[in-house]
């Protein structure tokens, strides 16, 4: 059932340790679930797994899971490298005597809560306690041959799930009923389901970028953005289409060009050590130079891999250079507000010699 | 589209200032999904909405909601008697700028993130942040006549999703056909799917209590563990059926009794103002008499409501007196690691008089 070796495990936590250890750290505190599966194999997704009921202390010698009496079972087989011990409430107490007296126990800030931090200050005696100086989610940008191939698995399955819909589309079916198709499709064509909230949005509706699927119909004069992505064995895909009435008006298919003449320009850009924002800003100079700027308030993409969004953000400010494995999204968009909007997303690897498409259609209309 | 009218939700504002002026706090951040709808009327539940980009700040006169750009035309629909601001990398400059320049900011602990209370530190000049010495979630503890309906519309949809699997049951399907069957149903149903990751688990695997659906299939001769819940109109609900084979084995009726006793000993004991370890113990305390007591980890229930998993919390230490209006789960549990394991859960909701099983039909097996 594991999917990911002991062999696959064991390199990632050595690469992990080799950052614990430049930054002098007695110990590192994972609580996000990312980080969680990536370190140990542990699959656990539950979402109300948290801090104490699923975290990982990783030190140079020593590996430990805890998690509470729900999961141990589970945990012992998915993480034969960890030592599996029990969370629940005295989780706090628990890390604080594995660790030892003294130290410097890194944790990840933006996945502990304040609760759990103070939790940890009560329990720990001259440890000290900070946010890790490093981001261990950046072990994970590039993807391994075998991640990749579980993101396109899932991107497939996606692609599928949309051409059947496309079939099916008529004037008249609500966008409740297409989202629905859409996840149901995701498990039927053997992936775990969505990986996010699908998001079907018509008409007006579509200038809402992440608007929930309503009773709204679809209608042939409407634009409707769809966003969705299957997941497929933890692994997430993302695209976004936008489908346009038989009868375009001039104003839809306007800025329906601009966007995509957005997303092949920050597709020139893309590469590796390009940095991000230089991808970014070739997309959103592109719609503000067609007087769009006010319209396209979000990032342009975002990496894509056990979380839906992960690093790096291609967005206007980062200038992190892009590396090659990482598996970014290109999704440019306009939204006029009570007229309506029009996004398109590609997912796309960074390989040696540039980029390469992951999608393997188009469907995008040429006006 | 808007399910809580300006009216209720005004009357949870004015709950809360009562709270907030109590304890002389000049604001309270809200960062918790459930607590923002509650208190707002902004219905949006995407996971990815964190502090920055979906957190309201309440003040005795004023009422402000951040959220980001994907957000905004949504925010002023929902919540009209807030203030909606912009959230996104400056949210907390924007939070220091609306509280003031000292006074005292209550926050909630279990939903800040360190990062986030670290950003608001940096932000703030004399004004001082510590956890609200209240929970909030504790206003929505009773739930009114209104919210009592979709909780029991939502226990409607997830029943008769059961009865129609039941009636589909056949050994050789597997687990994950099984969930995605009753996912299926919630939708068509008429929910907006399932409130948490439904469990579907077999055999051995039913000794595991949050059994992830495989591709294990379904025999004739073992039981199996269904734990699901449908989402309507934002309220959750959460029911566990395990279903025995046509011939069940001496001791599977056994745990089988032991749990359905347990259960009904704590639905004796159950009512408005008994303390929540009670219950707990009274169906735990049967379990340990009849030699199980290793075997049963977690505790009894928990409240249900917009979160699956909310207060109170039916455990064997809390005194928390039980109140009217409150709903919760009663779910004693064996676990045999390698054997199996069987899990009852019905709803009740605490009535002045005493309790009402909010269940319609029962689908117990009588040995």
């Amino acid at each position: 059932m594991t999917i990911d070796s002991g062999e696959v495990v064991e390199k990632r936590v050595e690469n992990l340790r080799k950052l614990i250890k430049k930054h002098k750290l007695t110990g590192l505190l994972i609580t996000s679930p990312e980080n969680r599966r990536y370190f140990s194999g542990f699959e656990a997704i539950d979402p109300s797994l948290n801090e104490s009921s699923g975290c990982l202390l990783i030190t140079l010698k020593k590996l430990h899971l805890l998690t509470d009496s729900r999961y141990t079972e589970s945990a012992l087989a998915e993480a034969p490298l960890y030592t599996v011990g029990e969370g629940g409430r005295r989780w706090a107490k628990t890390v604080a005597s594995l660790i030892g007296k003294t130290g410097l126990l890194g944790v990840e800030d933006h996945y502990l809560t304040l609760a759990g931090f103070n939790e940890l200050k009560n329990a720990f005696g001259q440890t000290e306690i900070k946010p890790a100086p490093f981001n261990p989610s950046s072990l994970r940008v590039s993807k391994t041959p075998s991640e990749l191939a579980l993101i396109v698995k899932a991107l497939r399955i996606t692609e599928k799930a949309i051409s059947l819909l496309w079939d099916q589309f008529k004037p008249g079916t609500t966008e409740k009923w297409a989202a629905f198709f859409l996840d149901r499709h995701f498990k039927e064509l053997g992936g775990e389901g969505p990986a996010f909230e699908t998001i079907v949005a018509a008409g007006k509706r579509a200038s809402l970028p992440h608007a929930v699927p309503g009773s709204k119909k679809l209608t042939s004069q409407e634009m409707v953005v769809i966003d969705c992505g299957a997941r497929y064995r933890g692994y997430a895909s993302d695209i976004t289409r936008t489908l346009v009435g038989e009868k375009p008006l001039e104003w839809q298919k306007l800025i329906y060009r601009t966007v995509r003449e957005a997303q092949l320009k920050a597709l020139e850009v893309i590469g590796p050590g390009v940095p991000a924002c230089e991808v970014d800003l070739a997309a959103r100079n592109h719609i503000a130079q067609a007087g769009f700027g006010d319209y396209f308030g979000h990032s342009l993409g975002h990496g894509v891999g056990l979380a839906v969004h992960e690093e790096p953000s291609l967005n206007s400010v980062s200038k992190v250079p892009l590396p090659v494995g990482a598996v970014v999204t290109i999704e440019p968009g306009i939204y006029i507000p009570g007229k309506g909007g029009v996004r398109l997303e590609q997912l796309v690897e960074i390989t040696e010699n540039g980029r390469k498409i992951l999608n393997s259609d188009l469907h995008f209309y040429e006006f």
